[in-house]
């Protein structure tokens, strides 16, 4: 039987669950592959450290020129993070003619085109499936299978660690303080949870998502960014009062060539199947223009959903390799990026303020939204005990994002509104 | 640049949506392949009839073998439906070395290990990713994506009549036949829809999905099958009082390598995300060892979303004829077929009775779960007002089929019970 050689750049969480799984199934994948599947080498910081799995230890090593360099090895899975040492090791291996899968979507993220071209010159697959959305195939899925169509829009829930929070929020009642504390100690939040709640890390993925579902290089400086650390449990609160569920998507949408991409706290009609996306877990939901809505789910991240995801490339990649046809599935951009024009951006919105509860005050509201042209399609009022203050909930209809911003900037600094803030809608 | 032939056989509704798709997007398509996709015929059964596409009236031909014979053509269409005639054209296509795309779930269900073993023996393509929940791509995702998993049970709303029946009258409280109508008016059920309610549709889609996520060469006589006919507004009233909806769901399971293949009225525990797959929609919930649960959620039907899945495969295939490497992605089950005994499966069940409102009547029920060692999860009873009965819903926990079969036939000959039905009962 044919072999081929694996060479692994990380052993941490999910380098154990690859190896897991090649151990567990080795006999299923051999015989669908009809080769034999090697583990050569794996490059680790300490070699001395207890492992959870099994593992031969003279395989391992902590020069990474010991990987990289082996001619035996044909492809090289790179789990080992970062951006600046894991792009000089995918560039060496790919210049080394070997094929790479990779789960770094910060690196896919910033040197995903460089990196894809120099897989292409070296007639190598680069593959990338676990970088977005842990164990949903979706990344195949939009180069392969959604390829006939012409896709117009994406929403992601594409991060665990809010989706978690937000999610211990609406349904437990906990503040955002306690639902982060409570991701962190079940490991679904980082001691430093910055690139998580600030959505960076989620920017990251729609940069990945975009460039596949639309073939425009987006960088990270055109995704407009806002985390959840503003959101409170009042606003999940008032936004459930009006059939909405609060979460932190990321939205992708191309209108005339031109692209818009955001990363934001939005709020979701109650119906739309992304708003029972619960806890960890992760969707996609893709519009296509002649499919129409579709949607793929799953768990966003974790060991195995993301070992399982990284051996779905290396099994493409020894598919391509029997067939002599590596780097012939390399999906590089092809249209030119042109970000969309803020004034041409339409949305509904959701308003929440609190406002003085004396005679006059709320038809200074409405009188306000009549004389900017936004009609409201849902209000929400109710007196804060005690206190001569209207909480008050407002859904608009779809308006110009410039006219509202204006309109709320000005409703903002009226005398008789004490605070206010607005999200997003997202329609059903 | 290089020139790919494709013969149509059909030009119904998909056959319009893949035509209408083929001219759009030519440009687009033709860029991304690398070559000029032709329309060279089109087999129709009226040449004169009006067509919803421009199309050049010289390609229709009624002769099946101008397409089949025609040394040119390289990819062969199959959209006339039924299974005798596709059977043969599309035996022909194969023998005659062209590759095949088809719809045909019912073709598939019934000759499709047969036809991929030509397709394999030929070298050339056979797929037919749009006979299965038109729209989404479950097929590639099954044989491509999740292979490096073990796949241990599939849950399928595959049938979009029945999802739309049942919808319709779990929102809208119709009635069966009301909802039928319905469903006949928006075109959603055809005239005789015996082969959607009685659940045949969705067994012959589960055939397929069984084959290609465990490897196991399925029947349709192996698939326990029971429509939607009896389900009634009261039962989804009351399924709605403990939590749960009604859903007609293909399930598929494997345990000790024997399978479990079964389409039924079944009960969802309202927060699962197949609960909220609502009207046409499908969906193709699964169950991997190592990854978890991911769900794929899209149009069932209609002209655009299968149209994009035939289009999928035709572009699949292209690929594979520029790389030249037809008939090397063929899946022929590789694992024998054992069905599951009966008295091996375990559920939790649904029960409705209507009982006569007398003392004791209530403890001569709950002493026969009792005895029977079925313990029950939730109960509801209510009297029906001026009737002297009792309507009794009950949800157990996970029980033995066989055992809890038994049980339920002693309870329904007991005097003091004058009807009762039951439903499986999914967990969340």
């Amino acid at each position: 039987m044919k072999k081929v050689s694996v060479g692994l750049l990380g052993f941490g969480t999910v380098g154990t669950g690859v190896v897991r799984l090649l151990t567990q199934e080795k006999e299923r994948l051999e015989a669908r592959m009809g080769c034999s599947i090697e583990l050569k080498k794996v490059l680790v910081r300490n070699k001395n450290r207890p492992r959870k799995v099994l593992i031969d230890s003279r395989i391992l090593t902590t020069d990474a020129s010991d990987v990289l360099d082996d001619p035996e090895i044909d492809i090289i899975i790179e789990l080992i993070g970062g951006v600046d040492k894991a792009y000089r090791y995918i560039l060496r291996a790919l210049q080394n003619k070997k094929n790479v899968v990779t789960a770094n979507k910060d690196l896919m993220a910033s040197y995903g085109e460089e990196l894809l071209l120099e897989a292409r010159k070296s007639k190598k697959d680069l593959f990338y499936e676990a970088s977005v959305a842990g164990g949903i195939p979706i990344l195949r899925t939009l180069t392969d299978s959604l390829a006939a169509d012409r896709i117009v829009k994406l929403i992601g829930i594409v991060n665990g660690t809010t989706n978690y929070i937000l999610s211990q929020m609406s349904h437990e009642g906990l503040s955002y303080e306690k639902s982060l504390q409570s991701a962190q100690s079940l490991g679904f939040a980082e001691a430093d949870p910055t690139s998580d709640v600030e959505g960076l890390d989620a920017a990251r993925k729609m940069v990945i998502l975009s460039h596949l579902a639309f073939s425009i290089p987006v960088r990270m400086d055109d995704v407009k960014i806002t985390g959840i650390t503003d959101v409170t449990r009042e606003d999940i609160v008032y936004a459930q009062k009006l059939g909405y569920t609060v979460k932190l998507v990321g939205v992708s949408e191309v209108n005339n060539g031109a692209i818009d991409v955001r990363v934001e706290p939005t709020l979701l009609p109650n119906g739309h199947p992304l708003a029972s996306v619960d806890n960890e877990n992760n969707a996609i939901y893709v519009y296509g223009s002649t499919l129409g809505e579709t949607m793929y789910y799953g768990p966003g991240a974790g060991e195995g959903p993301t070992a399982v995801s990284v051996l779905s490339d290396l099994l493409a990649v020894i598919r391509n390799m029997n067939l002599g046809v590596t780097g012939n599935h390399i999906f590089l951009p092809r249209r030119e990026m042109h970000n969309r024009e803020e004034n041409s951006i339409e949305s509904q919105f959701f308003v929440r303020l609190h406002m003085k509860d004396e005679p006059g005050s709320f038809s200074l509201l409405t009188d306000l939204f009549k004389e900017q042209r936004i009609s409201l399609e849902k209000l929400y009022q109710e007196p804060i005990v005690g206190k001569d203050i209207a909480e008050i909930s407002i859904i608009t209809h779809t308006t110009n994002k410039i006219l509202f911003e204006s309109s709320f900037d000005v409703l903002r600094k009226m005398d008789v509104v004490l605070n206010a803030k607005y999200y997003r809608v997202e329609r059903g």
